[in-house]
């Protein structure tokens, strides 16, 4: 197998966008590809994720006209990939897979959704049909449901007071918003404190309005290629040194909803695969779609002990200048979640720390970050580690 | 790049089904893996198509339900994929380049759908929106209508009189209709003449009722592995030998609607990497979504001439027992059409022809089919060849 390089990335503004799904990703794709030093023709494949767009702009079969749009040329495929919110970690992680099979040299891939048309409560109620349309939507389960009950199993299962655990998870949004003020990309640039959040509207009990990320329009896009001639192009390639990612079913499987049995997995193979383990990172950018998450994610990823994790927010652990900044681009939580576009925005935010431009949140000579993402109610999860 | 074999193959019986998607797609899924002398435990990754899941039965993000189902372990990841139509191929033929990689050694690809739930009207109106949200399906494209379009357009170009062009049109899906009457698993298994067609409900002129496919409900599934492993499995695995695919963007760029741009290119691909010519295919299923689809289909894959194809079928050459048997399942025009499944099961047909097990409708001594399948508006062509 070939090694892989991240060549050019590029991003969006997130927040709420009156462009469509096509006008974001082709320009986001463009600006990878040319900060790439390569031209659309040069790009094999695409491979594009994207959720809801069917339901927000009766945009099913996006992948080609996006190809169109995008100037790349007619033999070169376009594949739709859909994992839930871990669509477009699975479109990169699928993508890379070939680049290392050899089959493609260069590949963009990626990820774009409009997620703010519909408002929250109606994308809210769409989106559960990502969690099991038989054990779980029909009967009411939502994200913010699923969350809430793995906050309540974490407050029970360790003997935290559940008043005390709400202030710690209201420690990782405050930090995630700290970090977003940094990012000029991100969706939220507002500072806020342990009040704003435990002040908030209750959206399930326990989480309240600011310990749950939003709902985001936003795109993303990543160059890959053969390592071995990434320089010919760029002059500080990121390479992808390990991948993971593991499947679990209905929620009833999980047995316990405060360790996502698929992030043990998918982190197992990507640590595996890197032959380094937590310890060895310096960034990470994870899945925090509420504040709960954030405390689930930074223990099956190792960096903290089960049950020991609740309180790395409030000792600034997790923060910039912390033992290991997580989120420093805001995380999903402010810098924003467009479905199909956040995987590929971690990635764009972990390259861009190891190329060290990353301006006014640089974390300094990080060398080593780790993307996690999550998919549905615990379905799918996705890790990648890359090094600089 | 290590070649790749089918080992087990299965799919359902198509037509109104009362199961679901998940239902219908465990079955055959478990089916293909039992008939490739495996185990779940030992399928290391999932492929799966399906397009209106989340339309039909509220279910998105399906592909980890589907891996939990199955069986298959936690560390084996499930990845959905969506090209429309061409579904099940693409996500088939990922699949096969992840094993030529050397990525994976057992995989297990196909798709599913429940296409009937709505009902005929409601499903064209959703499905169009595989078409280009901006410039065609909200200006009322459906799908039978681009295709009608064709049509006439295939008419003008050859100077072709319609009504002799619609009893061309007809003889295809009177021979379509004659195979499926030799396919225990087709969705219609009834005999028509031409008179049926012409006389038929007329729903985009000049396609009436029987030059169009049904929507059916369906599953069908493929376990592909290393070459070097088959026979370790099942006596005849069957060979890919070739594959291709393409990518077009909206309608307006095909320029000339009677030549798919995506199949020319995606067709020359596969017959470049399998190092054949039509000449050489002893059996096609392809993507006959309406009977002018057929005749376009053949054409571009090299089979008759541009211009020459439309009457193949009333002079029997594409009948069983004709020169290139075409669809001898029954085609999507009568085994039926379960979008998300529609390309699983043509490489069932083929390679059941190509393991003389295919009953009735069996091709003697048929060494070498072709897989065709279209997706959207032209958007998407995904072409596999195999060997026994």
């Amino acid at each position: 197998m070939r090694e892989v390089a991240v060549l050019g990335v590029a991003m969006n503004r997130f927040g709420v966008s009156q462009k469509t799904n096509l006008e974001m990703f082709t320009e986001v794709g463009l600006e990878a590809i040319e900060r790439s030093g390569l031209e659309p023709k040069d790009i094999q494949a695409l491979f594009l994720g994207c959720c809801l767009g069917a339901f927000e702009e009766g945009q099913a079969h996006i992948a080609p006209f996006a190809h169109s749009e995008l100037g790349l040329p007619t033999g070169s495929p376009a594949v739709l990939m859909e994992c839930a919110c871990a669509t477009a970690t699975v479109s990169i992680r699928n993508a890379a897979l070939l680049v290392a099979g050899g089959v493609y040299d260069f590949v963009l891939a990626g990820g774009t959704e409009r997620a703010t048309l519909m408002g929250t409560p109606l994308a809210t109620r769409t989106f559960a049909m990502a969690s099991h349309s038989y054990y779980e939507s029909t009967v009411g389960i939502t994200f913010p449901g699923v969350f809430a009950l793995a906050a309540h199993m974490y407050a029970a299962k360790y003997g935290i007071g559940l008043p005390e655990l709400k202030r710690h998870m209201a420690e990782v949004a405050v930090k995630n918003h700290k970090h977003a003020l940094l990012n000029p990309k991100a969706h939220f640039q507002k500072e806020i404190d342990v009040e704003t959040v435990l002040n908030s509207m209750m959206v399930a009990d326990p989480l309240q309005l600011y310990d749950c990320c939003p709902f985001s329009d936003g795109a993303a896009a990543v160059v890959l290629a053969r390592a071995d001639r990434a320089k010919e192009f760029v002059k500080k390639p990121i390479y992808i040194i390990g991948m993971g990612q593991a499947a679990c079913g209905a929620l009833s499987l999980q047995r316990d909803l405060t360790v996502v049995k698929a992030r043990v997995e998918a982190a197992r193979q990507a640590y595996s695969q890197a032959g380094i383990g937590p310890e060895d990172l310096d960034v990470v950018e994870l899945h925090d779609c509420f504040t709960i998450a954030e405390i689930l994610a930074i223990e099956a990823l190792g960096l903290y002990e089960f049950g020991k994790g609740y309180e790395a927010a409030t000792k600034g652990e997790t923060a910039l200048g912390g033992k290991v900044p997580v989120n420093p681009s805001g995380g999903l939580k402010a810098k924003g979640h467009p479905i199909g576009a956040t995987g590929a925005a971690q990635v764009v935010e972990i390259v861009e720390q190891l190329r060290e431009e990353a301006g006014e949140r640089q974390i300094p000579g990080a060398k080593i970050g780790l993307v996690d993402t999550l998919g549905g109610d615990f379905g799918t999860v996705c890790n990648i580690i890359l090094r600089r």
